[in-house]
């Protein structure tokens, strides 16, 4: 069988860069990516699919229109489709995204965070 | 907005049972099943999708025909569909599973141990 355990330790300690996901599993259509995150991400929503944010090391915010919700260690969060929001995080948090192969980490906003393509770790 | 961030450790906190899992949260058609489990399960396989285990306490096992994976706290492993395997753990160890809702637990193994519904928690 092809197939690996994946230790996430051991796939965050191989980048450093900030809002730079990198994929460490597929499950069917879907992807795990793993991201370090420090400061504040662009609005930005994903019209045709949920997004999953669980945080694996330290604490991070998803800033809605109408709310701010707080993530600890051990915490996750279902975006649902076509909701704006934007990530933050005050000091370095790791985080685990699961979503659609495909999946645009920007949405429609655009700008200079948008990853051009997958980078597996 | 309705979705609410969960929290796995408290939600782990609401139940006992070994090998029934619980539903804690859905993406999409994909859902978040948080279990505990001991012992052994029954051989089984998933003919048209592949199974995510994310360790969240403690150490299990997955068996295969030609070999055996051990995962610790922090370790995950995507069983491919269609691949026959059986979890474990000597002593409890709890555990997040992603997968397909309506996915059933045992596949076509049945016994007592096969969900008859979604329990959510």
């Amino acid at each position: 069988m092809i197939a690996r355990k994946i230790n996430l330790k051991e796939k965050f300690s191989k980048f450093t860069k900030h809002w730079s996901p990198r994929v460490i599993a597929e499950m069917n259509d879907y992807q795990f990516k793993i991201a370090k995150i420090k400061g504040e991400f662009v609005w930005h929503d994903h019209k045709d699919t949920d997004e999953t944010f669980i945080v694996i090391k330290g604490k991070m915010s998803i800033q809605f229109r109408d709310c701010e919700v707080k993530l600890s260690e051990g915490e996750m969060f279902v975006v649902p489709r076509g909701v704006e929001h934007k990530p933050c995080a005050k000091k370095e948090c790791e985080i685990l995204v699961i979503e659609p192969r495909g999946v645009i980490n920007t949405g429609d906003a655009g700008g200079e965070l948008t990853m051009k393509e997958d980078l597996w770790v």
